[in-house]
């Protein structure tokens, strides 16, 4: 019998991962999308127009809003919904979720009020399973448009992250494994503060040199927040860790480097929020991880000046000017 | 009585290093430029025309091209001679160098029949003395304008590179210190090779994606070989790194990543040296140390494919599709 997974979430990532699956003709793949006019559209069109236009769905993907027929016989499924819906969108369908079944997460963030990460939300929602976290550099677009991309398959069992690295790798789609679920996930979460961060490095005119000191010590700062929580060091130095943070701070089209960028140029938290459609994650992550660093003593020089940026309006030039003039030391 | 430093070098990098020094009132800067014509000019108009042209040199800074007046009661010397030149440029002046005096060198390359690290071409040329690497992300350009960089003196002696980090930090330059010499000199050559593969994947129309993870695994390259060699696996997280890595695969004034990107449009190398003023240093670099990785067996699959697409026309699809076809494997 074929097999059968079910991504559940109607977004770019979630139909990218779609694109990638149905490569293998012999898995059935099927997208649970919420809103079912947006299902039927792109079940009929077989295209998600909105998301990733002029790109079409390879003919073995199916799209339902009908979640009973979308998990029907799966056993897999793909969860690809915003951190801050995921608790929610669960608890919506959780019933009709089988008990046991492995959960592939796409999701990166992590619950502002319990700095819950986005595995321990699933479980915590829909019951114990095992969770492997997809992660890395992975701009859907590019992916749907089967541009090359490598990512990590995180999960503490070895053997089922294998089978994830199986099923997602294609010829343009590589996929290493790796045992550290807990720093995969933070380094998801922590990543959009440093993007703020590079973006306004970006909007005060600095250059390339600033900006690589950026990402290089921002991973530094995400690595000693992991480590004190239980990650694996190595990971940050990897694809879900410095590689995912690269095209973060790097891409023009992320929108946690946009907003740093307008902070950058002289706009406010309340004039950005203003003018913005969808909230970008960082802003909601620094002020967690602000508070999380705090409280358990950990040094985090950029993510004390980007919560000063956000929430106490400091100027940016002074934040960079913070971060230039520390006492000098040891890398 | 003021403190005095010789530049050897009238090039981008040490007309930024004057700038630099010569914040510290109480300090003179000398530069020696080997060209007299153009040494003259410098000291008389104040700007490096050709280089930096617009930036304007300190009153303190003084230019000439006699090696006995530049370098009299001088304390510290800064190589700053591109590493093909070494050898020779230093030969001429020797006599005139000081015994003993230190030397911070800011020259990234090897020298391609030696293997020499600019440290040891250094020792070898003027005698035995302590030399100091000033190395990361750092666009002269961008140094001269004062624009912020951060980057690290790497030194087996903690407390001079204590007394170098004194001498170059601004409130725009930030320094840290480092002791692993060997480690920061193989950084500084090697990643002109990944600069080539991440222009290789540029030509080819990939995005940010594939460019992250070719940054990503190409720092795992790096520091493969640089422990085989006798360097600090840290040293390729940090500023030396990473971070000069990521300045080198993603601006787009860099020389290697430029060769790449062409070569991924479809030109032999053949072509491409014909109509380059500079030769990219990362060209002699891939030849050395693919033979070199090979003699020690060390695994390095993005340089293989860089050293096949250079010098046996390999093509640059190909060469990328049998990186991401590699055997499936933990990261």
């Amino acid at each position: 019998m074929a097999e059968k997974t079910t991504i559940l979430g109607g977004g770019a990532m979630a139909t990218a991962c779609a694109i990638l699956l149905a490569e293998d003709s012999n898995r059935q793949v099927t997208i649970w999308a919420r809103n079912e006019a947006y299902a039927a559209e792109m079940q009929e069109t077989r295209e998600n127009k909105r998301l990733l236009p002029g790109i079409f769905l390879p003919d073995g993907v199916q799209v339902t809003s009908d979640i009973e027929e979308a998990v029907k016989g799966a056993n897999f499924y793909v969860a690809s919904i915003p951190s801050k819906h995921l608790r929610e969108s669960l608890s919506v369908i959780g019933d009709s979720l089988r008990p046991g079944i492995p959960v592939i997460s796409v999701i990166k963030g992590m619950e502002a009020e319990t700095f819950l990460r986005p595995s321990q939300i699933i479980i915590d929602v829909i019951g114990d399973r095992p969770v492997i976290s997809l992660s890395g550099p992975s701009h859907a677009e590019e992916i749907a448009k089967r541009l090359p991309a490598s990512v990590v398959a995180a999960c503490e069992d070895l053997e089922l992250g294998q089978q994830v690295q199986r099923m997602f790798t294609t010829e343009r789609f590589r996929v290493y494994t790796n045992k550290d679920l807990v720093g995969t996930e933070l380094a998801g979460a922590l990543k959009n503060i440093i993007g703020i961060a590079a973006g306004i490095s970006d909007g005060l005119g600095y250059g390339d040199n600033a900006k690589s000191a950026m990402i290089t010590r921002g991973i530094v700062e995400i690595s000693r927040f992991g480590v004190e929580l239980g990650a694996d060091p190595n990971t940050f130095a990897g694809l879900a860790g410095i590689g995912d943070l690269i095209t973060t701070c790097v891409s023009p089209h992320g929108r946690n480097r946009a907003v740093g960028e307008r902070l950058g140029q002289g706009e406010t938290l309340t004039e950005i929020l203003n003018t913005m459609q969808a909230v970008a994650e960082g802003i909601t992550t620094t002020a967690a991880i602000h508070g999380l660093a705090k409280s358990k003593e950990i040094e985090m020089p950029i993510v004390d000046e980007v919560y000063e940026v956000l929430f106490h309006e400091k100027s940016p030039l002074e934040a960079t000017d913070s971060l230039m003039c520390r006492p000098l030391k040891e890398e």
